[in-house]
């Protein structure tokens, strides 16, 4: 069998550059994520057991299972899930992403995107904010309150105001951003402040009350990070687009759980290949550090799998004071990752340098013939479940793992030894 | 009589870096500015008389006065104006700074700036966003339509919101703008994002009907120059700060009115000194040419004036694709700006130069010294009063202004021949 590589990944990057998601709507996520059930709890990176877990993805669990009605506290929370009731499973392998410990449980309300090209929808849970939030392993009263509004309150009047305005065009809103100084993962500034425009009015004529339009309206404005989940979701989206290509070395999902970080490869079905997952190098918030880190986690490499985040850094200089680093370090990172990558995105473009697509579908073929991995930025959590982020940083995981998926694809394809 | 002039100029540019200008409310003219009265009507720039004004301008006071109910049309406003009953001053000679045009009209409704360090106030009218409007010098029944909104249930609106939250930090605004790829005059995106973010919330609380909450944000959502003529008052506060300091050859105003193009001088008191306004290069809307084009005109010079607008050009390289030019052009704006500046700014900063303060404060010295005069980004009106906006780009002054009033300061201190 022969297999026209470069074709291949031609392919699939295009069609990954193509797909153009959008936001349609918020729904329960029972009933709109395949394969959900009531006992179906979702977790960002790939598979892992409880044993397995990290401390804020243990929390996380637990707090979910507090929001479900299923456990009143930690303990019977625990005791629950050594039952062996409850079933788990990577987001990824239900088209969602979730950032940091990423949980979707069955009742949580979901952004649904959608592509108008191939009509393939993606998943994702609404941004908490900061502080004590539960993708960082908190669980506790003030995390419960929040979640009953965002699940509740937000989620009816936002999928109210999307209905009304038939839907928020995600990739225009990615594009801006990077024109406006984001990176569309840690730094989502710009993001948050395009998705607060477009929903403003909508959201003023669709609320039950103006208390409930200006509560809204207060969380999104006070959220920087209010658009980093539909964002993830649009990403997933695009990079879904690139998979299952016959023949392609596209990756199209880095994922990592705070255990293991893990890729899939576009020719390579839904096989993940894993390795430890790194720590983070960054910033610290007072009083932390790299000693309470707990190793990398979270669904939000989908945007450097997409092409922006660490690759699109050069448009967001202003990332340092957060990531550590310089000007120059941003305008390096994004060129290094041209190296890596198989073209310049067509529409997501960086304005200081006159307008170059950023370096977009990161080639397995590439970062094993360079030994250079991808670039992440990323928030740190403490190690400890319900502490919470202590910082953000960034990482690069080791070449391993590549490795080992270069190796299973060439025996895939007939050209190992 | 000797004078230290580094010593005055130091003073200067740090009063003009250290006033803190916030947004406290909105009032009518009549109310608010300093000698206002029913026949004032406040106008960009210099002084200059009706012979003069050009067609925007002229067109602009032609929509005040049916905006006023004193004329029902052109012909009624011509004869009144012509029969000699109303005064025309610059904006700039009441504390206050008006975009194009820059008419205010004393039964307008205008932002109410404070500088929290001296209690100074400055004002600016409401920005009325795209298309036809009375800043181009258009005046029809659109326009007035549209005027209507602005000065009663916007402006209420908006007061209202404005004292509920105490008012709105419009530093802390600019800087941030610098951050996300604005340089705060002709690339106002991020500015009005963040006047939208910072004011939404309080909206809907404050609107008498949702419906209301929804045009009202609908609105601003939809004018990416909301925040401009806010901001403007803003750095009209800080130049102000840095105005009549003895001996220092400060420039504290450049500002023109389609006709002529002026500026004042710190250590001059308020002595205009002026001479033909130039005609920006740019690029223009579809059908429209240099030949169409107004010589330069309006307040916003302000922004330049106080160390943004093309002197912060280098962080805003998207401004490109609007005003003309290459993200190289954007950072050469900003360095030469450093060669005629007497400083870096303390609180606006551009990350992609690891956060070097924008170059500001424009010495009189260093412009005749160098003969290098200030960049300025600007819009391009039509010539003809009621087309409205054909363009943006880029414009600079001629020497011969600054040479008049760097001769008249040497005559003033004493060290002239």
């Amino acid at each position: 069998m022969t297999v026209d590589i470069q074709a291949a990944n031609r392919t699939a990057v295009t069609k990954m550059q193509e797909a153009h998601p959008r936001l349609v709507g918020i729904a329960q996520a029972r009933d709109v994520i395949p394969g959900s059930h009531d006992r179906l709890f979702l977790h960002a990176g790939p598979p892992l057991t409880w044993d397995q877990m990290p401390g804020p993805m243990r929390g996380a669990v637990i707090g979910a299972l507090i929001f479900e009605g299923l456990a009143a506290d930690s303990r019977a929370a625990t005791a629950l899930v050594e039952s062996g009731e409850l079933e788990f499973a990577p987001c990824h392998d239900h088209q969602a992403v979730g950032p940091m410990a990423g949980l979707i449980s069955p009742s949580m309300a979901v952004y649904v995107v959608e592509d108008t090209v191939s009509g393939t929808r993606a998943f994702s849970g609404i941004n908490e904010g900061y502080g004590r939030v539960l993708r960082y392993g908190a669980y506790q009263e003030d995390v419960q309150t929040r979640l009953a509004f965002l699940n509740r309150e937000f989620a009816d009047t936002l999928h109210q105001a999307l209905t009304d305005m038939e839907g928020l065009d995600l990739k225009a809103l990615i594009a801006e951003s990077l024109h406006m100084g984001d990176e569309a993962h840690n730094r989502s500034r710009a993001g948050g402040l395009l998705f607060l425009r477009a929903l403003a009015a909508p959201i003023a004529a669709a609320a039950a009350t103006p208390a409930r339009a200006r509560d809204i309206l207060g969380f999104l404005a006070d959220n920087a990070l209010a658009s980093l989940n539909p964002v993830m979701a649009a990403c997933k989206i695009m990079t879904l687009a690139g998979h299952g290509v016959e023949g392609s070395t596209l990756i199209t999902t880095m994922a990592r759980n705070g255990f293991e970080f893990g890729i899939r490869v576009s020719g390579l079905g839904d096989r993940w290949f894993t390795a430890p997952a790194a720590t983070p190098d960054g910033l610290y918030f007072p009083g932390f550090d790299a000693e309470h880190a707990n190793p990398d986690i979270g669904d939000s490499t989908i945007t450097e799998t997409a092409g922006v985040g660490a690759f699109a850094m050069a448009a967001a200089p202003a990332i340092v004071t957060f990531v550590s680093g310089t000007a120059r370090l941003a305008w390096e990172s994004t060129h290094e990752m041209y190296e890596i990558c198989l073209a310049e995105h067509a529409h997501f473009t960086i304005p200081a340098l006159d307008f170059r697509g950023t370096p977009t579908g990161i080639d397995l073929q590439k970062v094993v013939e360079t030994g250079m991995t991808p670039r992440i930025n990323t928030g740190i959590a403490h190690r400890e479940a319900g502490m919470g982020q202590i910082g953000a940083g960034l990482v690069r995981p080791g070449l391993e793992v590549f490795t080992d998926a270069f190796l299973a694809f060439a025996q895939e394809y007939g050209f190992a030894d």
